[in-house]
């Protein structure tokens, strides 16, 4: 597997470039008898569409999705189910001049050095683009994980720069722009956010996810623990540079008799582990944090090299998302789905037989 | 692959139990000729050895390995290397009250749901005595990346509870019982741990490591990232909680401007990124950190629920770190060890032919 | 990898229905900087596309491929290659009869059971349709191969039916529809077919192909030998029962003293082993043989099952080849080239440091 | 995986050479709950062992095997299970004149330019010593088929040389030296190997191996087929070159309207296919048919050449089976249970859910 899949049962195998014709990708190993059709894929595009505030790039791309195969008569078969969005709006020559220079922040030196050869347009390979591939995959995921078991997974910012976002209730977070589960803090955020552009920079931000309902038992210790593979599935998000589970860089400064959940009848008493604890999930809700970098493509001159070395200073120009946090959350959600939904397989191949008479608690007292 | 095994070309395959027979790994895909002895591995061992330090569990183990397979003559032949570690010190009737009952934040619960049976002694599998073989696999990986490319891998303790540490140099790190890098502060933290240990509670840390000399262009995208898979390796690391490469969570705060590192011809000016841009390393150092939660046995009454899922007040006794953090840096260490040889050889496979003229910048100005 | 992915470092991520909207596929790993565009893919599909001469399928598809990722200015870059076929000759009203019974020798019955929901639209995914996305996949590994190595990969038909085929020259395989290496048995060849169609019956065949100039070394005992990869790789194309290297059953009856290939410094006096020894290439030719089941569609009445489970008579109409082994050779040889480009990369990950003073030998006498 | 793992869900990882301290394996993603003892292992691999007739090596290894981890109180947790056979018998002083030459039909040649060193006490890596693991892990799938599903795979010698061995029942295999399933023909055989021991040669032999009571369902197309899994496996054994699934090569003359097999109520009415439709077994019995190559050691002068690339004549000592095939049947009935096994549990990761009211026929008609 040579980079461009994820997930060992439940794989996304994942092609294309911000300014080639198409991105798109192979979901393989799902269950047969899942009805999925391209509106319940195209709804979950659509959240992380570009273009629908002043606050995101204003990249117009329709991201319609095609299935090509792995349905009949709207229902999965358990055959690889391909997934094609087709490149609309390209203007590749917005993009020119960054040929012959390394963007500051961008993988392009890396990116060169590696392969000796590099698309250059919009970043071709690791342009976040490739993110809608995710969700798009994500969306069968999250389709099953709810029929089979209830599951719910929703993500919202939670911080905006200096600005933290008090979680008020999931209701608010379709009604804004920033995924924002607070209706109240909106306007602070549209200010925060014309503020950066005004002073022709960028900011990060930290997404949470929550997945409701997951049953306990799924991981794969020692190496493949569910906090493992979310670990690595978010990482794997273009600009995020921090994952958590549960109370993550909080417990380096807390007691072990806070920390560790305690268990009654009714339910855990907290949920400080974050529903993973020895690499499987415990029942509670799978809870996790993630740091989004700030946009490395600013319109500031910036010191870099070009390819002979030379010292130079470079604008980036072209249609930027100031904030990339801004549409991380249906990605953040999309990768937690993909993660669960292999480990949901991963189980129930090694352990379908197993029967316990102990009674299962829920996750949360209540 | 089961869970059991880390790693695409490089791999470990671990067994083995807290109180079984053994534990042990094989590693397969370390290219031939390597010098590797058991003298080489037992170093590293011995840096996390228990029973070093009154801060960490009295358990005696001399954690002695021996090579069965996969090297001739002290070298490597390209086959797998068996690494065998006897269990001495088992005593497992300091166990024996947890046998009916679910510790709170331990495997416990989750391990018996999902299997159905338990090996309750000194936490069977769960046990961070299974991170002895990662030690001891990471030798080798460590070695090879000195010898071919001068890498160096280092961590420390950079945090203990509330206590910040310094970072005042690398020569401390050998010498004191906590990894710190900093030998002024030794005594604040001794005492700390003699309160927390009266106090009968036990406290997180952050461990933070360093690779230093890693060259440009390691790292698969878009899912096998560098930093994703630094992830996924340090979050399957017994009781963290929370991974960061560069300036992790601090970016969320963070302006483009400031975030994104300028590149100059004698180096790179800054090193917020952690040294890998769009997954693949940049050739500054990769730094990455990560949370430790406080150990869940700690000798205080907690309540938690038995099998038959009747309510019980419960208290862990036997040899317990109150803070495993203290141990955790031979094993961050080890695990960037691993990632990075994996990466090495990944890397080679697909870009052996790759000549690019363009001068290859050191990872910092200096 | 759950069953649609072939190889480790160079993969192939199949996807596509005998009748859906399109095949394809996604070839990862390739290594950047290969002169490849769809004319080279083209030209390998043209050899195995159905309906160019009376012995096969009058299905009319020009399987044209289109690039969708991957390659830059008609150079590899490195990331995934998508590879996309539109289906466009689909008369599937040819097959609604066989929607309710299972057809003798085919994957009906097998495919029901394990899905429980069937494409059954021209064999859906079990249709050999899928291996023209293996040919695709195949010419940039024949062409790596061929740059790189000076490989060449050739195939040819040695036995149809009872008629064995002798060896004359290599130039008569593209100048008649059976890829036969012998131009004065093609008149006895389509005599034969004509024959076999007449009694409404069809025919097996066996195929061979050779790879020379395969530099010693690759293979990656002791599981992911060569020749055991290759035998995954030749039993996985439809219809193939049996798979030979070098002297194959030919050894059952074969002397010790006659076997062993002597080695002399002009070269190995002979080629029993079929160029492989130990899992690992020999620098001999690699000599692979392939046993080609009959078409499983015939135009006779066959005794079979209907989903309830009652006796039916069914007799199977639609365009199908009386042998499907005529259109295997171009399938044989792209999946040799897979496996080869594979265990390319995977040797140089691990050996790309190896430096033997001993002359490597050539592979025959000569 | 690095070539010394096989399976994806159910995994054997090797290690061991022949002359090392030992040779040993990790079974991983075992099932919990089996009842498996060093007893139940130690039964298949004294059916395997080295000595027990003067038709084989006169090594005399006891071939005790130890469990390392992964089982409790007598039952598989869930977790690695490690085997530990230690060498006993190594009497490496016999290979010494083998350093500097490369002994035809051995892969002397290929490991020495592979790897660049070399083991070659006892063939190292490349002995068929390492099939020893195999066995004892294919022990503990045999035994869970068994249960779970009441699979029995057993395999026999079918052909010695020239001779045919006819099959007369399964009773007679465990009852002489050559697994024949005919007593009266063992005397031939003991006659025909006096001769070929006589004549200082070696001869190959034909293995045939049957599984029994396969649900129909289990394999995974398009490329992880059943069928090309067992002849991946078959294949990684030593001295293997040949493998046949149903009538293998049989169906090169073979026409439609014989191979495919009709299906009845009562069950299939033929088994040319030999268990497999589509890569996916059907309930019939698995016939799989592999050709070993005779012994390469022989003591016969022969032509090499040495690590100078100089023309040498040699020949080969040491403690040799005259015909490998003869103690190949256990090895290769554990393959067959590898396969299944792992491919049990890929199905029902995937199929999990899968209800059909069609009924399941029996394999066979009666």
């Amino acid at each position: 597997m040579s980079g461009s899949t994820l997930g060992l049962l439940f794989t996304v195998t994942s092609f294309g470039e911000s300014h080639g014709p198409a991105i798109g990708c192979i979901v393989d190993g799902c269950p047969p008898g899942l009805a999925i059709t391209e509106a319940d894929i195209q709804l979950e595009l659509d959240r992380r569409k570009p273009g629908t505030s002043r606050h995101v790039t204003q990249r117009k791309e329709p991201d319609t999705v095609e299935i090509l195969s792995g349905t009949f008569e709207g229902l999965t078969t358990g055959h690889p189910i391909a997934l094609l969005i087709r490149n609309t709006d390209q203007r590749s020559q917005d993009y020119g001049k960054i040929v012959e220079t390394f963007r500051p922040g961008h993988a392009d030196y890396t990116y060169w050095h590696k392969y000796g050869i590099r698309d250059h347009r919009g970043g071709g390979r690791s342009s976040a683009r490739e993110t809608a591939v995710r969700v798009a995959a994500g969306a069968i995921a999250k389709k099953w994980l709810r029929q089979h078991f209830g599951i719910v997974i929703r993500g919202y910012m939670s911080q905006l720069g200096e600005i933290a976002i008090p979680f008020k209730g999931w209701q608010h977070i379709s009604e804004n722009a920033f995924f924002a589960p607070n209706d109240e803090i909106v306007p602070q955020l549209e200010n925060y956010m014309d503020q950066i552009r005004a002073e022709r920079d960028s900011i990060g931000a930290r997404i949470d996810v929550v997945a409701e309902n997951v049953p306990v038992g799924w991981g794969e210790p020692v190496y493949d623990r569910l906090d493992a593979d979310i670990a690595h599935a978010m990482m794997s998000i273009n600009a995020v540079k921090g994952v958590e589970i549960g109370d993550g860089f909080g417990v380096v400064a807390q007691r072990g008799s806070v920390h560790g959940d305690e268990l009654t009848p009714k339910g855990f008493a907290s949920n400080h582990a974050g529903g993973v604890l020895g690499g499987i999930s415990t029942g509670q809700d799978i809870r996790v944090s993630m740091a989004i970098k700030p946009t490395s493509s600013i319109p500031q001159e910036r010191a870099s090299i070009d390819k002979q070395g030379e010292p130079v200073m470079m604008q980036t120009t072209g249609r930027h998302d100031p904030c990339v946090g801004i549409r991380a959350t249906p990605i953040a959600e999309a990768m937690l789905a993909l993660v669960l939904m292999d480990h949901a397989l991963r189980h129930r191949a090694q352990n379908a037989d197993v029967h316990v008479s102990t009674p299962r608690i829920p996750g949360h007292i209540g």
